[in-house]
């Protein structure tokens, strides 16, 4: 059997990520979420090992110790991580695990799995977010502004990824999307597999 | 504006490389066939520049000399290439080249245009393989004897190309070398451009 993708998602603030990612979670029955770490504590009906793993901080500092985070960062206080335990379970099983990460986590990853397939969105032009953001009229003039800045700094880690997909229109996002996980299952590397089924098959004729 | 890429698209003998090569031009207008090169003399009809070029040995053996063929080999007596400055020119124009190269050519362009997406066509098993030549009947045993023995030889090379696709249906096969093309374009070395386009509109904001 061969072995199931990891595939890093990742995108500036306000660029549909999180979009484009439940269409795909809900497109194809094959995919799995990652679940993160965090040390934070578990907000009323969060179920531990389904919305986080909830680890105290010794936990969450031995396993960083140990390799057993791919990656992680620290806000407001809290640990926040990917473990590596469950994404390489399932990848041996032949399921395909997504990885939803901060643009800063894709390098981390990559260098701890190198045969990870990362993906970085990208919005059609700065323009356009700074239209996306205003048209939410939910956010204060300066919270976009802070957006917009942290996504301009952001997007300058788009070198560190595979693959780029524009978000111009979500449908044509999520597409591309599934081309590039369909196109990297049938990379050489990862169907050899199949190849040597075929040769095997030939001394029989 | 981004490069185009250039496909090497080969299989064993009586895989469907024809046909699948012959959809996927139908269907997709930006795609060109490269011409090969040959010294054998033009066949009533054929045009040259567009069925081959026509070379005289002296001219096919310059231009292997001065690194102007993607690959060639002999057969029959008659040299058979690909000419490297048509296809950089193609590429050079935002177009994408498809070379149908035979199996053995495959790295020979590898080594000399790394950049290239080379795709490997693959029967679903050698004894579906043998029912297709049978079901043809227009060929003796003796000949398909000898066509499964050359396409157990031609599969060993799977392992110089990138992506392997199985031909089971040919709607199929045809849709994993368009997905293949589609998410090549989208790595992150052929669209530096359109990150940086955005980037450099961001300065604007």
């Amino acid at each position: 059997m061969n072995k199931g993708l990891v595939i890093v998602l990742s995108a500036p603030s306000g660029c549909g990520k999180g979009t484009i990612l439940k269409e795909i979670l809900d497109q194809s029955e094959d995919i799995r979420l990652s679940v993160s770490a965090t040390t934070r504590s578990p907000r009323p009906g969060e179920e531990d090992g389904k919305d986080y793993f909830f680890l105290d901080r010794k936990e969450f500092e031995e396993m960083i110790q140990n390799g057993e985070m791919l990656e992680h960062a620290e806000y407001a206080g809290n640990l926040y991580g990917t473990p590596k335990g469950p994404v390489d379970a399932w990848s041996e099983d032949g399921i395909d695990v997504i990885l939803e990460i901060e643009v800063q986590g894709g390098s981390q990853v990559k260098e701890k799995l190198p045969d990870c397939v990362s993906i970085f969105i990208l919005p059609p032009s700065f323009a356009e977010l700074n239209r996306r953001l205003h048209k939410r009229g939910t956010e204060t003039e300066e919270v976009i502004r802070r957006r917009l800045a942290l996504a301009k700094a952001e997007m300058e880690h788009a070198e560190d990824y595979d693959y780029i997909v524009v978000n111009n229109d979500l449908k044509d996002a999520v597409e591309d999307v599934k081309r590039i996980i369909a196109a990297e299952k049938l990379r050489y590397s990862r169907c050899s597999d199949t190849v040597e089924r075929v040769l095997i098959d030939a001394e029989t004729v």
